[in-house]
């Protein structure tokens, strides 16, 4: 059973990362992939996955796309249709305001800052254990509503073929181009490109195990491409009070263990009855579950109940920690939402779980790992790049090529100088 | 002197990297910093600044920041402050609009998404050959405008002290943090802290040498921080016609070149005789240069004079090179504007220096190396970060709960099903 413990302990635990040996392993892919192509693809196709894949059938046919419709029960179609609106609701209201321009008088002159899309941009779905046509969704619809049109999308191949949802919501995106290539792979096709095969993309976005979480961070620190965010292990931290259901509480938190050992459910509460109840019926509920193993395994190594002293300790500590999603239930719900700034999702009085499938609205694709006091969720402020348009009259730059020349004389550019000079009308 | 080469000899060229020895010379000092702080630090000083630095001196003390206005002249001052104002007023007018929140109802639920300053900044500024108090001012004004309260500085400790302007444009920023510490060393001291001297930072932004470049990717990749940008060696594309001033275009190739042997100065043109005569041009300007060398370097190995068919493959090549830099002097030059989306900036008419020195109001750290298809130069969008916030009510968590489930189901995650029905009313 999950211990209770103090702030002091659970401040003390690490926190999981990429091992070493990932990153060489997914170093090494990714440079064979970049040298030999899809020779390479193949290769660890086979070996990793072990299927056989073709230059011919790595990309989906048409057909494949079209007919993946009628492998769905209407249900499932009505959750994915449901989840495709109302997360394209936000984005398409997110990006009215990502995609302003802003247009600023400089004295004589003007700047303009002009957003565009990316423009072709690679989507990893995992499609291992569980395929998650859920994160095709999210960052598709938003990648959508940035205004980018060159979308594909790279899922490992299964001997089962790939799950029906995928090409579902792919087609439901406008998305003919879906190949079947897993793990640092895919990261490194869609990043360099598979000569005749596959053309590079400009960012790879999606979530990954860590061999895809490694690679993406691999190709980026090459300038290769821009990655959405570093998607580690699934977090949540659950501040409730003594108002909250316990039922919902240790409901929640086996949501979040079941994602897999490294996954940390945690819940911060200043109500010692609710710590013991949720610990118990964690216990209770965990021995029915199919994937038990994983779920203790989570629990056991990242999983915390704190005890605090009050709810404001318990905010600061989900400050500190900056988890990827806090669920909130609690009298003062809204105020502890205002003291929590380092966090990538709030949700308040309401079920994580229906973030994970686009019910609430948000982007499930979050920063994880304490990344959340620098990164944000998923949005269509990821799938755009901005360029300044400067502009000065004549008579500007000649009012201004003094200064400018004092400046670069300052930093020893004397080509700087004599270029500022020309426009002052004094050949240096 | 430069030859006029054709468009296909042009893209055959290939473009300078970091090299494989800088990452690991890098990798090697940022994890000694890393593990042994201070000491580390002390180390490298000796070794690559040839400086002794102590934990006392390695801080700027508050009456050196103060007293660095007085070793400046009149006109230094009034060339920093008229930059201030400049680039203050373009990043206060994309903070109106990178601040706003976005609210959206989703049914019978909402999302708020709320951004954030980053918390602690930290800003490397070069300091050997050429200091850049350019740089402190285009990173410090940027990260204010977003609204960033903890700001610091490291930049190399210097034999004859550090160059005025630094501590003076640290001050006008409100900046009390400056660290005597180059290199990779202080990027990671940035990214990890130095236990008892200097708290870690979440973001490290600002140019540097291909090492600090390279540290700022390491770091990045491990997770410990965002960075701003790639900032590789300098580049401009200049498209002009038979209407540009040959005078204008050698200056600013020059400028270009200046930077360092890895700077690509190139031109673009349709007119052959405009070739012709920027070349000879640049030839003569190029030997009363002090740093000639430099500049020869840069021209011979990077630099290019294209001929063009018409001013519209000058766009298209521009474009597909994604430089750092666009200046444009001819006389459809809005049309070319129009027609260039991968780029950090465009200057009309305008003499790029300018905004090397913040006179035309844009931001000088810009995307390069290719990058500038999908990254940006720097603005306040760079220094935040966004919360989703997530409500539903109760009788919308009932309605979606079979919706919600029915998604968990298909992806094998038994918890979330769980999780989902718990709200439903269904205990499952």
């Amino acid at each position: 059973m999950l211990r209770i413990s103090t702030p002091e302990q659970f401040r003390k635990r690490p926190r999981p990362g990429i091992p070493k040996a990932v990153f060489a392993q997914a170093r090494l892919i990714v440079e064979d992939v970049r040298s030999r192509g899809f020779a390479a693809v193949a290769d660890y196709s086979r070996q990793l996955d072990g299927i056989s894949v073709t230059e011919r059938n790595l990309k989906l046919s048409r057909a494949d796309i079209r007919s993946a419709r009628k492998k769905l029960a209407p249900k499932q179609i009505r959750a994915m249709d449901e989840a495709l609106e109302r997360v394209g609701l936000v984005q398409s209201e997110i990006a009215k305001t990502a995609l302003a321009e802003t247009r600023v008088r400089v004295k004589d002159g003007f700047v303009l800052f002009r957003p565009r899309p990316v423009c072709r941009v690679g989507i990893y779905v995992p499609g291992g254990l569980a395929p998650l046509p859920s994160s095709l969704l999210m960052a598709g619809v938003t990648a959508r509503a940035a205004g980018v049109k060159d979308l594909l999308v790279c899922t490992p191949p299964q001997k089962s073929g790939i799950s029906a949802a995928i090409p579902y919501v792919a087609r439901q995106l406008g998305i003919t181009e879906l190949y079947r290539i897993g793990g640092a792979q895919a990261v490194s096709a869609m990043a360099y490109g598979l000569p005749g095969v596959m053309e590079k993309a400009d960012m790879i976005c999606g979530p990954g195990n860590t061999y895809v979480a490694a690679a993406k961070q691999l190709v980026a620190a090459e300038g290769a491409v821009k990655i959405d965010l570093v998607a580690g292990p699934s977090e949540v931290m659950i501040l409730a009070d003594n108002t909250a259901n316990p039922v919902y509480l240790a409901a929640d938190l086996l949501a979040q263990a079941e994602h897999g050992p490294d996954s940390a459910a945690i819940l911060l509460t200043d109500c010692e009855s609710l710590a013991r109840e949720v610990a118990e019926r964690l216990e209770r509920l965990s021995r029915r579950l199919k994937k038990r193993e994983t779920a203790n395994a989570s629990l056991q190594r990242h999983g915390a109940i704190v005890l605090t002293r009050n709810m404001g300790e318990a905010a600061a500590i989900a400050d500190e920690y900056a988890p990827e999603h806090v669920e909130i239930f609690a009298e003062n719900a809204e105020k502890l939402v205002s003291m929590l700034q380092n966090t990538g999702a709030i949700f308040v009085n309401t079920c994580e779980a229906f973030a994970d499938y686009g019910m609430s609205g948000g982007n499930h694709i979050l920063p994880t790992g304490g990344t959340a006091r620098f990164l944000s969720g998923l949005a269509v402020y990821d799938f755009l790049a901005r360029t300044y348009v400067e502009a000065m009259t004549g008579r500007e730059q000649k009012a201004v090529a003094g200064l400018a020349a004092a400046f670069a004389d300052m930093e020893g550019l004397e080509a700087h100088t004599n270029a500022a000079r020309q426009r002052g009308g004094t050949n240096s």
